[in-house]
């Protein structure tokens, strides 16, 4: 039996790509790139490599059942985990590793976010297959860290302690330090961004939890009976509202001692925002970047083009992002990619859940 | 019985407001000004306002039959004149000239463009209504002109004889001067422009025909009972293509010496590019004019921006045409309209019939 299971985290509702992600059709359903494949589609292969089809789950909202079942027509419908409400990455994991523990108490458990770019999926197999092969030998709390190229102050950063093998202990997090300590950390050289791909066995993440959260654990833990059975449902509605919103990295990760890094050798960007599209796709500064377009640049350059194939004429253009949806066309400069989300507020009024 | 009659000339095929206007879908059955109407659609209720609807000609090619009827329900299928093959304006006033002139041997006649803009139809009626009545009792070939505003050099120029009375006998037609000739038209200020409005009896155009350009008149006079029968579409279809290709203006208005104008006191446009929608709608040059667009513009002004109901963002652009359609999205600086064609035959490289 394979005892390797995926876990694609899957409920993000972010605005950062408005005007092509909204809460109806957030990140990780879009293709950003042109690849052909949404995030989650690509998330999804990518995994699918080594973990088969049936033990791979997907974290997300009721709303985005539907979604999954169309772009992942693979999966069962009791792969999609749907939260009954929002909380954070520790009660979505804590729930999954519970189902995940009943079916298969030898279980390892990849999770990964569901929207990332990731280059080179052959080094992301292997850096997995090393990180699976580690935790089920042992009870260590794995994530895969990847080697930072600029002092990105909007990461979380992981100190490890610089041994020969190439699985490192983890000393120490920190969230999104300012300029200066991110770039400490580079010239130390012992640092790694967080991607929030974990690794770990069933049994040692449960452990975890009831070591480190336990009231969480307790209340998840009342019945086990009930876990991959039609008396779930109930079970969760009404139990995972008292769970507390916490983030598995400030719940568990930071507290644990046996966490362990793996550098990444594999391509990794998380795009965050539209100007992050341009960085990884881009060849030169005056490139300009045209997903699902058809593009006429004259005299324009380093801008990024992304419309749903339509032909597109620019002249004397540099350095913004276009991006025409079937409601909405932005034409902003590529530096004030922060401004989207006042944006969508302008359009969209009202509050989103 | 009303012996008014009106032809629209919508025959055009142009680019220039490409890519909203295409050769299946010329600028005159376009709403380009966010008025709710197409042009031909303004031009036909302004005419119908003193011509009765079944006495409204519209002249235009066979490909354009449907999208009259659909454009404009009210009239019948036999006052859509479709010719069998371009030519330019005086076979075409010719045709109309035989088909009229064989129902009302007393009718006066408009001849209008389908594809300018005209603000205050009030002072067009009247006017037109001037022109009527000095027509119907004198062999006038009459011009409505424009008084300039610049010395623009796109358009002709009708030079008239100063007198008191308010209809003027023209001295001479200019075409497209440079711009010094021009500037001395309207310094000498008995200059005007020719918008291609012309009134006159059919009576009198006829005998203008029979003069000026006698082989055509002589083509088209080889069978009058046919006109307005079964048997007219035939016989056009074997003789409209004999007909010499040349324009009203050179075939017989340059030439005829009862050629009249009568100055224009209604606010009048051709609309010849993207630039000119701007420069008309507009009321400050830091103003952003939108048509059919919710427009959020930040750091953003002197644009125009047409879509068809986008909700459209724009940052730090200034005096850029954005024009958004179904399959094409053009964003170039206003004052470089001229290059439209070149981008349509980049995109559409195939020769227009």
């Amino acid at each position: 039996m394979n005892n390797q299971f995926g876990i694609i985290m899957a409920g993000g509702i972010g605005t950062r790509f408005w005007p092509e992600s909204t809460p109806e059709m957030p990140k990780q359903f879009l293709d950003l790139t042109g690849s052909g494949k949404s995030f989650i589609q690509q998330t999804f292969e990518r995994l699918n490599k080594q973990i088969p089809t049936e033990q791979i789950y997907i974290l997300t909202n009721e709303r985005y059942r539907d979604l999954i079942k169309e772009q992942i027509s693979q999966i069962s419908d009791k792969q999609i985990i749907a939260e009954p409400v929002m909380r954070n990455t520790a009660p979505a994991v804590l729930y999954a590793a519970k189902k995940i523990h009943q079916i298969n108490n030898k279980a390892v458990m990849l999770v990964a976010p569901s929207d990332h770019y990731i280059a080179n999926d052959d080094k992301f197999a292997s850096n997995v297959q090393a990180a699976f092969d580690e935790v089920a030998q042992s009870d260590k709390l794995m994530t895969l860290g990847i080697v930072p190229n600029a002092p990105n102050t909007g990461y979380g950063y992981i100190q490890f302690e610089n041994t020969p093998n190439p699985i490192k202990k983890v000393l120490q997090f920190t969230e999104k330090p300012d300029l200066q300590t991110a770039q400490s950390f580079l010239n130390q050289g012992n640092y790694l961004w967080n991607a929030g791909i974990f690794v770990w066995s069933s049994a040692s993440i449960l452990q975890a939890f009831k070591k480190y959260l336990p009231e969480m654990y307790q209340i998840m833990s009342r019945n086990d009976d009930i876990f991959n059975t039609a008396l779930e449902k109930d079970f969760i509605k009404k139990n995972f509202p008292l769970l507390e919103n916490i983030s598995i990295d400030y719940g568990i990760l930071e507290k644990a001692d046996n966490v362990y890094v793996l550098p990444a050798e594999f391509v990794w960007n998380d795009l965050g925002a539209w100007n992050a599209i341009y960085e990884q796709l881009h060849q030169k500064d005056t490139e300009n970047v045209a997903v699902n377009t058809q593009l006429l640049a004259d005299n324009s350059r380093g801008n990024l083009v992304k419309t749903n194939g339509k032909k597109v004429v620019l002249k004397d253009l540099e350095n913004y992002a276009v991006v025409d949806t079937p409601d909405v066309l932005m034409i902003i400069p590529r530096k004030d990619y922060q401004k989207v989300k006042e944006y969508a507020k302008y359009f969209s009024p009202v509050p989103e859940k």
